[in-house]
């Protein structure tokens, strides 16, 4: 079996398992109050260039929907992209930690937000309108959830919009080492020196274990942020062995190196299936998802022959490249691609 | 430094840690649907004798308040002891999740809800009344918060109470192994079989490290619950290596040896202090806690001697037993509190 | 000044503001423990054929948000139209008192649900799928949003796909008495024989003043329902004032002849215009509303002569019908229409 | 019957209704947009004598709980007396439209909230602190709901605390009238002045009918209040019937002058049954309610003797005076007592 399922089902880094197991020794303060979380705030102030904020939560629903409702009042409106995770896949969690507010879905590609299509959203708000909610946030994905990544310049696009209209700008960053893997551009850059003002930081589906992260920017946010994820039982009292887990996960570029792993193992596959009739990429591949429609009888026949991926429709499959999948994995796809996609009549039958 | 802070500041067991290692092999299906919680379910099912739903959360306090807003509407009161956890120390995570619900301080001794106070306090309550709430739950902490443990007749005698009037019945296990350990029943005599309908099994505070759980015994409360965790951002996406902590927790009785060893060190401290005078316990020593009122100036000295504790108030202190509290350690205690209670006159200056 | 905005730009029926100043006399009980708020149980009971509770809230909003929230649980899905008011124009009040519950939009036409899309999306639900919330309850807005009436064997059809389904049936009555007179059947087979198991009895926008109503079908639902109406401050102490005006609303079929009046001049005019180029409904006029798609020129003229109307978009008009639209004011519209599509070219310049 | 219950089983001002019914009049845009509603916070302003925004809503619940929603976050205590109408008797609407937020009771004399103990209460707070919630707000009930008043340099201390820790000032006003006239300064000195945030400005039990307000003073709070109202349920559509009574309310002096008769019954009993063997107020008279230890059977005695009232404890009855209650009903009341206090032992049995 090959398992292109999902950057979930697979396995931690060994070094950060190792660095919880490092954590378990002496006692420590419990909540956070701990030197390996104090630290953590050192370490992640320097990777983002800037004093920062950073609370280790147990999952990225967490990070979400708990940044959401600190940029958002409850009857707040918060734009993001139709295909976002938090719109489609969370269970209206921003919803309902936001105390009732709600997501706006904006037009775009590829599933980002287009920056003009949320100016015009915005513009066509009424002020004082009481029956729908106040303009509160944007949510960018990052990468998308169709695994396109935005460009600098569009991110500091919709900041700029964002700014301009009083809004916050929240970026969910499951997969935010992919994308910088793939822009090739400072963490600060992507994130507040881009305006954003706070970060879902995800580490679970690049190697991660246990937790993800908030990363918070606009320092204002931070203390009443504490209190919620206190409240939302996100605060471990062994904070240590979720604190060392993200320690381990940012030392020495762990993160890049394995998110480079997996971005490089979709882009093989990529380039490998370029030309392959009957198969079409939805969206650009830039960071470690394919979504590539076939015809059925495809899909069946990959699964016949040992491969585990996500139907997305009857004709669209989606294909996650975790940090682990080897060149071999990676050509064993392509190659059974290419045979089945050249007998596609017999392969559907 | 001798750390009697809280049982959340020790270390993990060993074994549980290995057990989150050794999950770190293949892939598996993400949120729940892999192989180690499956075989949770089993492992639980045979504890607890009948088949019960158990779910992973992060923390205590997301397995009361999930288990609270299962059982109660949000309009609902849930009876608690004034010094419950849930009433105390998690930022109103039960109103939070229960959209509204309200915990009713119920009198009691030692940190325990009184059975025949709580049965007054339903008797009082006007039918069809709309001001102020509808019982709906009760909760009881075992082991309470004051270090007291309820016998069995009296988890039967409040859930025969809850049950006449259609209320269920909450068991915040936080310290569960500590007091199952002093009952000396089995796991099913101090839950379902007393009648209580949900358990926050706890773990993290007895050499746990980063999951507790919840136990479901009415199971039509487990599918709602299932989504209501996710929402709380509670069900990890890599779930086995929560599920292997609390599997590895439970297996050949690990949680009992833990327990047994932090209840024998209060025990040991408890049996030590008897009789020095200017000492005294406000609660019986049932479990690994104990609150001991003194003399100020001996809790400087304490703590000059390289005591670690909670000061509960200017002449109450709090001293809980981890697992891996040793003789010498407890011993230490002991003569440092003779020593100092002889001389507490000059302690105190 | 000829107003089209809203049927509720309008005056109250005088029976009903006479109804509540009678109530100005004597004490009693507050909070609905008076008489006039006890006959009401028995009058609504009475119309409806069966033992009903209603409780008197301040507004429609109110009403579906509470009726929505007393049916389902916090993570429910509610289906509705895209069009329905609950979903477009509520600030997402149902999520709100339903403590995170989401809207699902259903297709459909002329504002309506339709019952195959429902059901094909029921169908698409996988049980046990925790990512998207639960189907919980189906909402109908009767008459839709868009002016058009549910005829009685769809509503049946929703029932039983709702009831096979083990969901609940909403509806939105808003204009509940225009679309009882359409369709000419019983309160009761148009509400609960039709699976209806609570219902937004409107009245304000039918000559009613200061409240609307929630009839409960389902009886365990009542006495929750009757504690969150407190909690959300829609209980009020001197309820008499309230309850007088539905009885008067109802009494002797004064709201059968309100909404008989406003239907009929929505007719006058759907017949008047019929065959006038440039004009097209939108959508049957089964109601006191029409949707007019005509050039933007004609909306500017209309305005210039005097009528009142609500632009959805730059060329569709809402004309609203009032009980109190006099025949000279729905001729002087269709003249006016009539008149400004001869020369459409001239009145957009 | 002689009617003591409440303030709310009584009529309303003739002069109110009498507005509602000329309010019955054209046409008027719908949820605030009409000129009685903008013409209120005129009115409003110049008897406050300060730009307000001043918003009507159904009851004074609803003010109570959308005013703290709009001054405290959701993870916020929000501090008040034991006593205080929002802690005893709303059902925890505050902790529901807040969010989460939680009402901490500080000691006090005769229902009102000490200065002193508020400011001891608050150094105690730790800073940073994320287990418990933080401080966020301090609610005044004025009248208190034992039927004192706070003086003015009592306000102003409170307000004085709250501000020096950056906490908002809420005053429950459901019987501002009756603390009004009793302290005999101006609304602004009560309110805002005083260091008051928001005001729930009741008039019902004042002789108003089916409305209350919330007064505004801090205009941040204004924009995001009116969303929140919307979604509550809380803003008709045709508001100008709640508007147009509030106007009458306060034109004129009405409502002072309502609240110096009921004031004044209160009054005339206080001073009727001084000296009465048997009987005691458990606080002083200052506004319209009186609470009176008095023999269980005495309080039998009145019941046949015709007189309603509320029954607070076996010892403690409750009797409020109306706008209309007359001289000879509080002399009635004043013999009664006499008479059956003369003979408790008799009347007891």
């Amino acid at each position: 079996m090959i398992d292109y399922r999902s950057d979930n089902t697979g396995r931690a880094a060994p070094e950060i398992l190792n660095a919880l197991v490092r954590a378990n020794s002496g006692t420590a303060l419990g909540y956070g109050a701990d030197a390996w979380t104090a630290r953590l705030q050192d370490r992640f102030s320097e990777l983002f260039e800037t004093r920062v904020r950073v609370f280790p939560v147990a999952t990225g629903t967490a990070a979400n929907a708990l940044s959401l409702a600190a940029i958002a009042p409850s009857w707040g409106l918060v734009y993001c992209s139709e295909a976002a995770h938090i719109n489609t896949s969370e269970v209206n969690a921003a919803g309902f930690f936001g105390g009732g507010l709600k997501l706006v879905p904006v037009a775009g590609k590829d599933g980002r937000v287009d920056a003009e299509a949320l100016a015009a959203t915005l513009a066509a708000v009424q002020p004082g309108a009481i029956h729908r909610g106040q303009p509160a946030a944007v949510s960018l994905t990052q990468a998308s959830d169709l695994g396109a990544v935005y460009p600098l310049a569009e991110i500091r696009r919709v900041g700029e919009i964002a700014k301009s209209r009083g809004l916050k700008l929240h970026m969910d960053g499951a997969r935010f080492a992919n994308a910088l893997a793939r822009v090739g551009c400072s963490p600060a850059e992507m994130s507040w020196r881009a305006g954003v003002d706070i970060l879902s930081f995800g580490a679970t589906k690049n190697g991660g274990a246990l937790c993800d992260a908030i990363v918070v920017f606009a320092p204002e946010l931070a203390d009443g942020l504490a209190v919620q994820l206190r409240r939302a039982g996100q605060v471990w009292s062994k904070m240590r062995f979720a604190s060392a887990q993200l320690e381990a996960y940012i030392a020495g570029g762990l993160w890049l190196r394995l998110a480079q792993a997996s971005n490089a193992a979709a882009a093989r596959i990529t380039v490998g299936i370029a030309g392959v009739p009957g198969l079409r990429l939805i969206a650009p591949v830039e960071a470690n998802e394919l979504f590539l429609e076939m015809p059925a009888g495809v899909m069946d026949a990959l699964e016949q022959g040992g491969f585990q991926f996500y139907r997305r429709s009857p004709t669209l499959a989606r294909f996650v490249c975790r940090f682990d999948v080897t060149d071999a994995e990676a050509d064993a796809l392509v190659a059974a691609l290419k045979r089945h996609c050249a007998a596609p009549a017999r392969a559907a039958e």
